[in-house]
This record gives structure tokens, C-alpha cells and sequence, in this order.
């Protein structure tokens, strides 16, 4: 075994896996199936591209560690990344695989569902995680019929909303190459050159990091509306190449062991009208008020409506959420999907929280956007980057 | 409107839409409800990083166009990049988003589907596609009770498994993109290069392209599994350094207009050992022997067991698939998860199908690995790479 990859200590692992367990308990589940590919790596360290097929963790009320089950080879994968020991690497034959012969990767999890002692009990799934498709239940119901199935969705991700002091450090880490990659993408920008050699340079800064460690893929591939476009926020780049008068959004995210930390910032090419500058300063201006308000005890609804407040003044509302909850993910997301800063969530920070706050303002011609990571502090909100908070022009 | 994004003719994507409905109406199926980001993208052209949030495409048996259904912030992605009406872009507001107000995108989606006049007829839905999780068929099920659900899993990429010339050309362009970066790659791997450096340098190239287009983003990212872990295909790169005695295998994809072209090769850092080299004419011997085989009227299991025999002379044998059917793609798959090059598969080979075949040979302490990606022609298969097959020493 290689344990010497684990980011984390074992022990810190045990006490996620406790965690969980408390809340097993709480909504009386004897055996929780996680596919969700960020709660797998959260429990167990395993980290690898293998979420194209069917995995899963499984975690017992009563076992000591959680079991891995996952294709045959993809097993040294788990051998190498987590902490787990070899009993409890499960991995099911090949032809499981987008299988013509009427085998599905879950006929294979139910029976060591089964044999672990738990095919009669409360087993709780994540009904909306993002790989546990309805083909994957119905297959465990099937093979499963004495189980009672529970919805047992964002349970892990409820766990990880609260970060330790060794996560914050990889999401400074996260930071410093977020950063990095966001000069070399302002300093790439430029009438004539296309977007797709800014996203070029752009990518190989983030993965290549920082003199001092290198850089993992963001969950989310660096995103760069401009031009006509800054209204459509996920499009991916092209050929296109900027042109005078283009506001460009830059959004992207450096990653250290899976954590990230994105930040978005906005340019013009060329010389910007007066109407940009305002927008620019309106959503500077929001966002701090929105920052400023983040401390222990106030609610997620409170800090987006600091936000909303601010841009009321200049006669401006914008619908949609201004930051979410995140950390650790996998494609296709980086965020936890629990607590969101918008109306409505009334869930109260406390310290070690970490959002992305990314508000912005559309008009039909032009946009602009600024994001910060932040954690709850025990006195208020800090940002993790510093990079300056301004209209880039180029 | 803005249509020039398409990377087809209109006329393209309605005989794509046409095919589907013959194969709905041999199903008996009045409405597809589609949620693999690829499907979309093949019957409207729809394309941008919203995935991680539910959306649809739905085709009605009398529908004209196709329906696109997806976050109102997407919408205007979707009027960017699709080739759709803009009464057939239905957007869904933002508290459906990881919503805490128990509102989930597929309330919306039924909602559509009953206005199409649907709500009680044969709905057919893609079960195993990655991201139509459990609960978004629970959705749908309560809110559409009259309606008679159908898997219509892969009904879509059964569709695409037969290129188009347009798609065949956008694959070659996606191989220029592939063979640089794999040049890029061998070149920058070195004792004492950390892996990230490499995957940053991979990187680049695969997002500059080349000097007539750039690069999209890979469905997969570039794996590059080395020294201990040649057999992990699916580990990620770390910051170790390169080290004298690694076997390195580097597995990239080009990627243009979300059209991939895989490529592996195998790189040794120093002297390897007489036994790598052995092995490596092995799998260049089997590779090629089922590559003589690909032709139309041929099987794919019958392409397997060319390779098969091939490595049974040398007392060698490998579970697993040796290849698959593959080409448009997102996060996390560039397979197509139809036809797979694997005893029990009798699919016949037909022209312009087009096939990743990755064979290759782990023992303890090394892999070796080989890939071409190739298409059927009118009497054999051509590979689209003529990257020298060896094994790589540096």
C-alpha cells in the first residue's frame, strides 16, 4: 500500500467517516452508498479519472471502514490513493462495463451490500449525485428487495461544509495558482489573439502551479464569455479572436488536491465606456458590502441581501444566487450543493465555512462579473486572494 | 440568432433528429427526454459547461424541432450555439438550482412535457446517462402519472455510431491536435520533471491546437500513469518527479467542436529493461493484427480476438475490452458506451464507425500501452494517426 499520497491524515479520514456515522444515525440509515465522486475522495482519499463507470463507497453503522467497490482496474487506483485496507477494495469483473450482457456495476454492489449484513436494512442513497443515475437505483432495488431505500442525498456534503485548518491551507494553496492563472489570463488577453490561446495559457498555468507545487484539473474548466457573450456565463472558448471593444469575464479556479479556489475577475479591450466603469464600481461596491456582512451568526439570505441592498441603490436587481458553498469536487462542479447565498437559505455561518461569492450585472451589450473565495472567520469574513478588485483594461 | 457557432449544416441536425424518431418509432416512444450532455449537443448543437445543473433536450414524435430545456441563465447560451427557435428554448428560474425551496428542474421539464401535449404518452428516458440521476426520474414520475416510461437508454448514441464525412474530418483535425501534444509530452518528460509540468505543457498544446484551430477541452483529462502505477490507468498526475527506471504511458485526446481523437503511447525514462521491450512488440503485434482485422461485415468481438490470439502466441492474456466505439464527448467520457471491441459483441462493422482501440499489457512493475484511433473504411480501417508506434526512451 502507498498511503504516502493521502493529503490528509488517516485519522482525519476516521473522523470524517464518524461524522458521517452521526448523521447516519440521526435519519436512522444502517448503510450509506455514495457515489458522488468529491464524497468517495472526502471519506476515503480515493482519487482518480474513474467515475465514467459506476463506483461507489459504501459506509456501515456498524464497520470500521468504508468499503470501495469499483472496476477491476481501478482497484491499484484505490490501493494507491486510499487509506483503506485490501478487504475492503471491492472491484467487479470487466464485463460489468457499458455491458451488452445485461450486467450493470450495481448487481455488483447489492451483493456486497448483501454481504456485509445490511441487504434488510434502512440503505441510504444519494438520489441527486450527479453519477447515480435512475438505472443504478432501480438495479439496487432489484436486487435489494428487502431494503428500504431512503433519500440520503447531500448527507456527506452536509458533513464537508465545515472545513478543517489543513483544508483552508489547500484552498490557499488553490489560491496562489488561481491567482497566477488569472495574470497570465489578463496578460494574454489582447485585440487579435483568439480565446483559445488565452484559455491555452490559462490551463497551463494552472496545472503547472506554483514554483513551489503544482496544480490538479479544476472541476470546472476556465470559463471566458466576451464580447456579445458575457450574458451566456457557460459558454467554453472558441477561435475567436478579441476584438476592440470586447468585455472578456475570466472565471477559473486553481485545484490542490481537489480543493479549489475560484475567482473571477473582467477586462475590456480597449477603452471601455463610461457605462462599464459604473457597472464595474456597483458590483465592486456589492460585493464588499455583501463580504462585509459574512460573520458567524448572520444567515446566508443576510449576506446575499447586503448585496442586493447595495445595487437597489443605482435602481439594479438581479435574479439568481450570488455564491454557494464549495471546496472539494470533480467535474462537472466544484460546488457542495448545500448552503447558497440567496434568498430563502436561512442557514447561519459559522467559522471555516468557505463560499464563492460571484455576483454580477448583464446588460445586453456587456458584463461584469467579480468573484472572491471566502471563509467565515470567527470575527467576520476573509477573502482568500488578494488580487486587486478592478476593471482590467487592455 | 447567432448560428454561425454550428459546427454543422442545419440540414445536418434535422436528419439527425429524423433518425432518432425512426428509432423512437420503432420503440414506440412519443417523447425522448435526453440529458446526456452529448446527445443534446448532437441533435442541436447545444454546447457550454451547464451540465452540472439538469437540463434537457426533448423530441416529440411530431414536433418539428427539438426542445431545449435548461437554466435561465443558459438560455442564452442555448440561443448561441443551437439552431433552435426561440420558442423551443424553455428556460427554468434559478431557485430550481440546488434548490432549498424543494423545487427540482424536472418539475419544470414535466411541466413542458404536458404543455407539448405528451403527459400521457410513451416517455422515453436515457436511464444510465450520467447525469439523469435517480431522483430526477422520481421527479418525473410523480409529476407526470398518466405518462408510460420507457428506457430509452443510448437510443441517441446508437444514432451516432456512424460518422458523418464532416464528423470524420473534424476527428483528423482533433488528431493533429492529439499528435502535438503527444510530441509536447514525450519531449518535456525527463528524470526529475515533476508530472504536473508535463500535464501543464499537455496541456497547453491540446487548448493552443494548432496553427489553423484550436483546441477544445478533452472529456478526459490527460493521463499519464507512471513508474509503480503504469497499472492504475486512471490516476491523475502528481508533483512527483520523473525518476530514471519509470515506465511513463501517456493517454491524451484532441478534441475539436467536442470531437475527440485518442492517442496512448508508452515512454521509458532511462534504459529500459529488456523485458519492456519485449512486451511492447507484443502489444505493437497484437494492436496492429487487430487492426488488419477491422473491416466492414467483420464483428467486434472478431477484431478482439485478433488481438487476443496475437498475445496468446507469447503465453499472455488480458481481461478487459481492447476498444470502443467513441468520438462526440463531454466530461467525463469520449466513449460512446455501444460497441465494444470484446468477446460476446457481435455488432458488425460498418463503414465510418470509429473505434479508440487501447490494448495493453501490465505486470507488476510495468505497463506498456499502445492506441490508435481508426475508422471502418469501405474495406478495412484507416487510423487516423500515423504517430510512430514505439516505445518512447528518454
Amino acid at each position: 500500500m502507498d498511503n504516502q499520497m493521502l493529503p490528509f491524515e488517516q485519522k482525519e479520514y476516521e473522523r470524517r467517516v464518524e461524522a458521517t456515522r452521526d448523521r447516519m444515525r440521526d435519519e436512522e440509515i444502517d448503510a450509506l452508498l455514495i457515489e458522488d465522486p468529491a464524497n468517495m475522495n472526502y471519506l476515503t482519499g480515493y482519487d482518480g479519472w474513474s467515475f465514467y463507470v459506476h463506483q461507489m463507497v459504501v459506509i456501515t453503522r456498524d464497520g470500521d471502514e468504508p468499503v470501495w467497490i469499483g472496476r477491476g482496474q481501478d482497484a491499484n487506483g484505490a490501493r494507491a490513493t486510499t487509506w483503506l485496507s485490501e478487504e475492503n477494495i471491492r472491484a467487479y469483473s470487466d464485463d460489468h462495463v457499458h455491458s451488452p450482457y445485461d450486467k450493470h456495476p450495481m448487481d455488483f454492489v447489492a451483493k456486497v451490500v448483501k454481504e456485509l449484513g445490511y441487504g434488510d436494512q434502512r440503505v441510504g442513497v444519494e438520489k441527486d449525485a450527479y453519477f447515480f443515475t435512475a438505472k443504478a437505483y432501480e438495479r439496487l432495488q432489484q436486487h435489494l428487495p428487502e431494503a428500504e431505500f431512503v433519500d440520503a442525498d447531500l448527507l456527506v456534503n452536509q458533513v464537508r461544509l465545515i472545513k478543517t485548518d489543513r483544508e483552508i491551507d489547500l484552498i490557499r494553496e488553490a489560491t496562489n495558482i488561481s491567482e497566477a492563472a488569472m495574470q497570465t489570463g489578463l496578460d494574454a488577453i489582447e485585440e487579435g489573439v483568439p480565446e483559445s490561446e488565452v484559455a491555452a495559457d490559462i490551463y497551463e498555468t494552472l496545472i503547472a502551479g506554483t514554483e513551489a507545487y503544482g496544480g490538479d484539473y479544476p472541476a470546472i474548466v476556465p470559463l471566458m464569455p466576451s464580447g456579445d457573450h458575457t450574458g451566456t456565463p457557460h459558454l467554453t472558448w472558441s477561435d475567436r479572436p478579441f476584438a476592440d471593444g470586447d468585455p472578456v469575464i475570466l472565471e477559473l479556479a486553481g485545484c490542490r488536491h481537489r480543493y479549489h479556489s475560484p475567482l473571477a475577475r473582467t477586462a475590456f479591450v480597449g477603452d471601455p465606456p463610461q457605462e462599464v466603469h459604473e457597472t464595474a464600481e456597483i458590483v465592486i461596491e456589492g460585493l464588499n458590502a455583501a463580504l462585509d456582512a459574512a460573520e458567524p451568526g448572520v444567515t446566508a439570505e443576510e449576506v446575499e441581501e447586503a448585496w442586493r441592498t447595495t445595487i437597489a441603490k443605482y435602481d439594479l436587481e438581479k435574479e439568481s444566487r450570488i455564491g454557494y458553498s464549495m471546496g472539494l469536487g470533480y467535474p462537472p462542479d466544484w460546488g457542495e450543493h448545500t448552503v447558497s447565498l440567496r434568498p430563502g437559505d436561512t442557514t447561519a455561518l459559522e467559522p471555516n465555512m468557505v463560499f464563492h461569492m460571484i455576483p454580477g450585472i448583464w446588460f445586453d451589450d456587456f458584463g461584469f462579473e467579480l468573484s472572491e473565495t471566502f471563509r467565515v472567520t470567527e470575527t467576520g469574513a476573509e477573502r482568500f486572494s488578494d488580487f486587486s478588485q478592478e476593471l482590467f483594461t487592455k
